[in-house]
């Protein structure tokens, strides 16, 4: 990578995503009298916000409320005192481990997030309660020029489609992106590891942790060292970003950052399963539903006889569609099923069992068999695990495309060529 | 096996193609003449009709007339003679190793295989030569009773389709069933342990051999202990044979010895390539070209994406049929393709070298490619490597049929179920 293209183009980046300090002040401004509000309570400003690594436009302030270990049973009441505190405020109530309060004020968005004050990352009662560890750790490490470097890494990520921890992406987390740029230094050290990556690929920064995990990357989490802070990277986007990282050094461009919309012209047979959300439902839930939806049409149809290409998923608004690109939409009513050799003990069975049986020229038997399903909306609408209320549109796609329906019939990704 | 429902039916098949006194006097008074006019030369009457293990309706005699080594390069020479001493016959000059003359009278066809004389099998100076020798091994090893049980097992192998080892068969020559109930004894003993038989099957009559042959059935032939005697069968046949016999031993049929004709409809979608032949050419010299072609055929279109349930050829008169059964006629013009883990040097390359590619679930890269051919017809044409003059028709069967097209289709031999 030559050093000037790079410095030009990560100053290019910062340019369009480092929040100036106006964005800051106006932040402030509506975050002020929120804070107020909760004035005798105990509380800490957390996330990227409180550790200046996020991005213009993002502007989802979290604000930890603290309290001792007794009031873990007693969170809902405690969300129910700060929302009448709020009155006045738009606010929502949110789950996730435990109960939070959401408060809306124009642009701005406030988590007030009741959490319980403990000792050291490796005592929490609930995950939310790490987080104060997370920012503690992350501003006594990295410079505010690293900080910078960590705004390019999440900007990168969010080009190439793997930034989030969430069951929708299945990627990397604003702290993930913190750690590497800890670990490695710089955005150009983590482009230059990343593209040696090869799974498992371990990095403990303290260099303390003896325990085994499973996922494609560990990151031992600084603060609680028996967590693995990327246990959320699936295999898909650790390849994507490692992958991207070797294009990247070969080629860096801001097609990266700012990928162009691009347009996809059906190449197999796509069905397009419209699925119409039609409940209030935490998008992580119906996520979980979705990717198990995914993994079944893919198993059902293979297991059908049929030859899927690709199967995504990706949402507009309340409707989560769901393409599946396959070599042919028709087969046929007939397969061929092979049987056992003739001298295993089983073989006498399969002629019995089986109708249309024949000896073929490596000496097995093989049988023809009816298919129970040729038509493959058949097999998807039966795939289906979708739980909370919803209504379903299946249609054919026979023209090009755009956004993300035009991404999933493009295939590769405007970085990839 | 209950032996007396056994009994019965080998009296009854024997009652069907063991050759009367009266046919072998047929035979002999049209053999006579012919005789008559080698006279002066060495002769000897050779194959099953001087083994007396041939089959009613069968009326070739093979008559090898012997000569010394010095004569081995004049054989052409020979063959005309012999066809001058034959003037008034209608004859027919043939081609195997070496030239013979076919004479022929009325229903009843009489080969004139000139031969070396040598003094034991293993010095053969061409593969005839042997011949006297299995005559005589055969006629000194087997009782009467056992030819019967020669003629039985014969039948056998003609009605499961696997007698003869000529290429269009790849099956058990009359020469085997004469070795394999000298082995074991009788019918019976052969259906025992044959239906054990796992491959490689090894039988060593002399147990003299330490020779390893490659074929799935091995009979070290006892005149000469370097030849495996059963090279032709084919791993297909060897199956079907010991198959055959487990269901014979269960449950005893005349369906095995006098396969009743059946109808078949089409499973898949069925394409029938007639090849009519338009030269008089030897037997083996173009079903050695039919089988080339029954594979190229297998090969290409399963390599183009086609799924293939079975490819099989029959001959009807001077038309050789070959039926490809599809699992379906059309696929779809683009297909997935494979790449390698993102963590591979090669990556980069692939995904240049492609269009379409993107990295999939298990961090592989995958592309869609065009296929070349969607067509059946198109490859099965440029598969077909017929070297003599012949022509072409393709069609495809929507109908029911009988014969052997019939049981390609059905694809369950009668005995079978």
């Amino acid at each position: 990578m030559k050093s000037y293209i790079l410095s030009d183009l990560k100053r290019q980046v910062l340019a369009r995503i480092k929040p100036t300090p106006q964005d800051r002040e106006k932040i402030e401004s509506h975050l002020k009298p929120i804070l107020e509000r909760i004035n005798g309570m105990e509380y800490m400003i957390q996330g990227s916000f409180a550790k200046d690594t996020w991005l213009k436009g993002s502007s989802d302030v979290d604000v930890f409320i603290l309290f001792d270990k007794e009031s873990k049973n007693r969170m809902e009441e405690i969300v129910n005192e700060l929302e009448t505190k709020m009155s006045g405020y738009q606010t929502e109530k949110a789950y996730a481990e435990h109960p939070y309060l959401i408060v809306k004020d124009g642009f701005i968005e406030v988590d007030l997030v009741p959490a319980v004050k403990v000792e050291s990352g490796d005592q929490i009662v609930t995950a939310v309660d790490r987080t104060p560890f997370h920012t503690r750790f992350v501003n006594s490490r990295l410079s505010d020029q690293q900080k910078d470097e960590v705004r390019v890494l999440k900007q990168f990520m969010k080009g190439i489609g793997v930034y989030g921890a969430e069951i929708k992406v299945m990627g990397f987390s604003g702290y993930i992106c913190e750690l590497l740029v800890a670990n490695y230094g710089s955005f150009e050290n983590v482009m230059e590891e990343a593209s040696k990556w090869k799974p498992q690929v371990r990095i403990d920064l303290m260099g303390e942790s003896k325990k085994n995990f499973d996922e494609p990357l560990v990151i031992v989490d600084p603060v609680d060292p028996k967590r693995n802070a990327a246990a959320a990277v699936s295999m898909k986007s650790l390849a994507t970003f490692s992958f991207a990282s070797k294009l990247f050094i070969e080629k860096p461009s801001l097609n990266f950052f700012f990928p162009p919309e691009v347009e996809g012209e059906p190449l197999g047979d796509i069905m397009i399963v419209e699925i119409k959300i039609e409940e209030n439902v935490a998008k992580d839930v119906i996520w979980g539903q979705v990717v198990k939806t995914v993994e079944r049409i893919r198993k059902e149809l293979s297991n059908a006889g049929f030859r899927i290409i690709d199967v995504g998923a990706w949402e507009e608004g309340n409707i989560i569609n769901i393409g599946i690109e396959l070599e042919e939409r028709k087969i046929g009513k007939y397969y061929k099923s092979q049987g056992p050799p003739f001298f295993i003990e089983g073989s006498l069975d399969f002629a019995k069992k089986n109708q249309y049986v024949w000896i073929g020229e490596d000496g097995r038997l093989y049988s023809v068999k009816e298919r129970r399903f040729t038509d493959p909306e058949e097999i998807v609408k039966l795939s289906i695990s979708i739980k909370v209320k919803h209504e379903i549109n299946i249609k054919w796609m026979k023209e090009k495309g755009r956004g993300e329906v035009g991404s999933f019939m493009r295939k590769t990704p405007p970085w990839l060529r």
